[in-house]
């Protein structure tokens, strides 16, 4: 029946010609008033300063894709035995393509001329045992590289303790890939002249990408000369903290060093070894022999490692922050009524106000309903 | 003139001195209070309970800064035509400097005295085509290093099946750079005397940070003989979760163990190739010629995957939890409403208690505002 | 006394059985009801389209734990005065290991027999003065490896240009913990008959898993000539955005290809040098002195860069939302009443509708409160 339509008609002709609006009681108390217009206002103050300014809560965020590329340079001199050696780059740095993550050999034990063979141990499970045991050095005889590893004294001072002047270039580019935006640590105003003779300083070059390894370890908290004997592993952190609502150009890296491990003067020293180090080799053929030169490198381990987090508008948290703070709002007014209803002397008084009733049975307990 | 002066500061001590609060309804039902109130508790319980102490829905989150190295312990045994050979930690880890990801050497062949010259390929593309195609191997010649290498049948059993008692001793510090906590998986009471002695189990050690390779291996469910042959991939998660709103000291590792990939049993097997492996060449000079000694290389790739996770208190996130919860609570009421106003029998009575009609043209369709 | 008892039992019973709602007004005008109930509609346009639907607000996020796996195929061929050189995998790849990070060696400048001594330097800082200088070469005498390395031109057209047919296999997996899903680049129908043949083309092949460098530069926006003779850097993105709550089975990767630094055309071109080189040696005896043969390394490098996102439903964010946006309903709500109250010929009205006073002292400003 047409009845049905017009109901339906007339329901929605209702709906969008009403509007609903809460019913409110005036309460006209200078102390009340004062006290809940503050509460009030300390929340819109708490949304406003805090969620939205200090916080940011209307950007949205994300992190980079980073890449990191490193290059090393300097030349270091030793002088063992009267015989004189000089380390470049590829003599120095493991792994030798420029990764993120890198040694630099700052000390060394170098065993040279090893080859397969049968010999007394110096320390347990340097190889496999023979079944002999020899006298002489009261340890039993092995198979492996002969002579072996003899590492119980480090040299001191480092052998390469020139190590301190070279210089790591630091390249590096991230892209926000929600924002669209890619940036390089070579930011404006960074030229190949500049780069050409800067050396980074916190205050006065803190954008130079050339870093001097002693300044490296210097502002990690190490000591050289302990590091550069036992090893020891420094990260440096690039940091992109970036508020894209600016201009893009003020999107800089920050560069920051922490000693990883390896720090002598860390509490965890007494708990576990310190030093960084790894036992690498060189081999060749002699005639038909195949030997090796075992080397134990102390060095300084490198980790670069970026840290990224840019800030832009966003309508979705800025409405979230919104939504949640008109709900905070609603717990300042629902604090108030406590205080209006519960402790108040005239609460009885301001109860009927606010309330009425729908009793359908009286109850003598309730003084609010019988006076509605 | 004054009056405006006078109006603003009446509009203002009027703002301060009044307060408003809703009008409310005081439905006395037996059945409607009941349901709201259980309704609107169990509101309040969700958000109590799993916002706030299931989903810690009052702490802020941060993921840490990481930094790994490892190193590993042991010595292999071969006997391949007579010919004695030990394996040592600088012959069998790939990259050899303590890396997060590294590869340690289970199998191999071998290829020694290779150098360029012109023979026939085993298989295609193995070299630069001469133009001259062999008879004998019904192959072509190509200039490339030979002899070429012939890896048609793998080692078994694995060449270097000592690798199951190897060991791998890892350290990892994690810095939560918003809380500024730093802590190294050598946690309180993991010292020099406990390091020196323990191997890492899942129940009787779990804070050990050394692990043989053979448990490694049967932890993420891989069959040694199998990935020693072959090779394969295994993830070694440590797992930083940490309330940070107890003492940090609590804040400690828990280590997994996952196959990443080769693992026989899983379901791609059918699909994809199994195992790991690579290859990598010792070079050296033989008079004036270079030679190079080939090596395919079978092996368990293994990835330290640091995951991490703290939380500590913050008023942020516990004032939008409990803003975004006093939401969710209107939403109760709201359904309360609805049950109330269109459900009951005397919805009629109860609509003309909350509603108040400002109607300006009277509708007959709504008994509600003719009432009022 | 047993009226403290039944007292509390009265407030519980009171606090059981009866239901608060709020009185509302309701506006009979057809502008004010269609205006108000628009903007409420936007609102919940808004919740439900762009928070549910767009940004997938009922769901949670987690992103992957990642491991990847790389294998290079391919054979290159050199002739430098008239010496035929085959470089195969273990010659060009650095890590040999199969690192997600590695350089393709394209292009080189090649010093051999390198052997510790005194020689003129043709840069600055090359070795260790000894202070004497030569005057035919205008510069001074070190101590280093001697013959000093000659880089001022690099072979063009680069001695590796058939590094474009190279191929590159990526094995990836992800875990995604939170969700319990594991997932590996090699999904459903990319079993081995595929991947023997398939090479990835954006459109006909968007997920073989097998590259050809050339294609890899070209989709990157770089001239291959020009990165193989200067080197560069590419990031290969592989990104798993995944929605499960639709089958695990169409959460696949796509691969994308990213200049990172090194492109010719780029802006920084002016400011940084470009390319991506280092040096790398192979060390060899010859009798008992040791020599070197210097590579400095022109290359590719090649980033796998795992970006990972899955999205599955939770009850927790759903809450969020909705609380979140019955929080700026209110917002709606209060910019109605905004409108009502003070902007309408009516509002006078409406006020006294709306609002009920408990006035204890009579203001001559507040027409509101008199008329109550």
């Amino acid at each position: 029946r047409s009845g049905i339509c017009s109901q339906i008609t007339n329901a929605i002709s209702d709906f969008f010609f009403e509007y609903e609006t809460p019913r409110q009681v005036l309460v006209r108390d200078r102390r009340v008033g004062v006290a809940c217009r503050l509460i009030q206002l300390g929340v819109l103050g708490y949304i406003i300063g805090w969620v939205f300014i200090y916080e940011n809560g209307y950007q949205s965020t994300d992190t980079a894709i980073s890449s990191v590329y490193t290059k090393m340079k300097g030349v270091g001199y030793t002088k063992i035995n009267g015989t004189e050696s000089v380390w470049d780059v590829s003599d120095y740095v493991f792994p030798p393509q420029g990764d993120s993550s890198f040694v630099v050999m700052t000390n060394f034990i170098m065993t040279e001329g090893q080859q397969m063979g049968k010999c007394p141990e110096l320390i347990l499970f340097q190889g496999q045992m023979t079944g002999v045991c020899v006298n002489k050095t009261k340890t039993c005889e092995v198979v492996t590289w002969c002579p072996v590893e003899d590492d119980s004294s480090i040299p001191y001072p480092p052998l390469l303790m020139s190590a301190e002047n070279y210089t790591l270039f630091i390249k590096n580019s991230v892209t926000f890939p929600l924002f669209g935006v890619k940036r390089s640590n070579l930011v404006e105003g960074i030229d190949t002249g500049y780069i050409s003779k800067c050396i980074y300083h916190p205050e006065n070059d803190p954008l130079c990408p050339i870093f001097k390894l002693g300044d490296i370890v210097k502002f990690s908290g190490f000591n050289f000369e302990t590091i550069a004997k036992l090893g020891g592993a420094i990260g440096i952190v690039v940091d992109w903290t970036c508020n894209l609502d600016l201009d893009k150009k003020y999107c800089k890296p920050e560069y920051t060093f922490h000693g990883l491990y390896g720090n002598a003067d860390e509490t965890d020293v007494t708990r576990t070894s310190v030093g960084y180090n790894f036992r690498y080799a060189k081999y060749y053929m002699e005639g038909k022999v195949q030997k090796r030169t075992l080397f134990k490198v102390f060095g300084i381990r490198i980790d670069i490692i970026v840290q990224s987090l840019a800030r832009k508008f966003d309508i979705i948290p800025t409405l979230t922050a919104i939504g949640s703070g008109v709900g905070i709002f609603g717990v300042a007014t629902v604090v108030c009524d406590l205080v209006l209803l519960h402790l108040l002397p005239k609460k009885e008084f301001y109860k009927n106000m606010k309330f009425k009733c729908t009793d359908s049975h009286i109850q003598v307990s309730s003084t609010l309903c019988i006076n509605s």
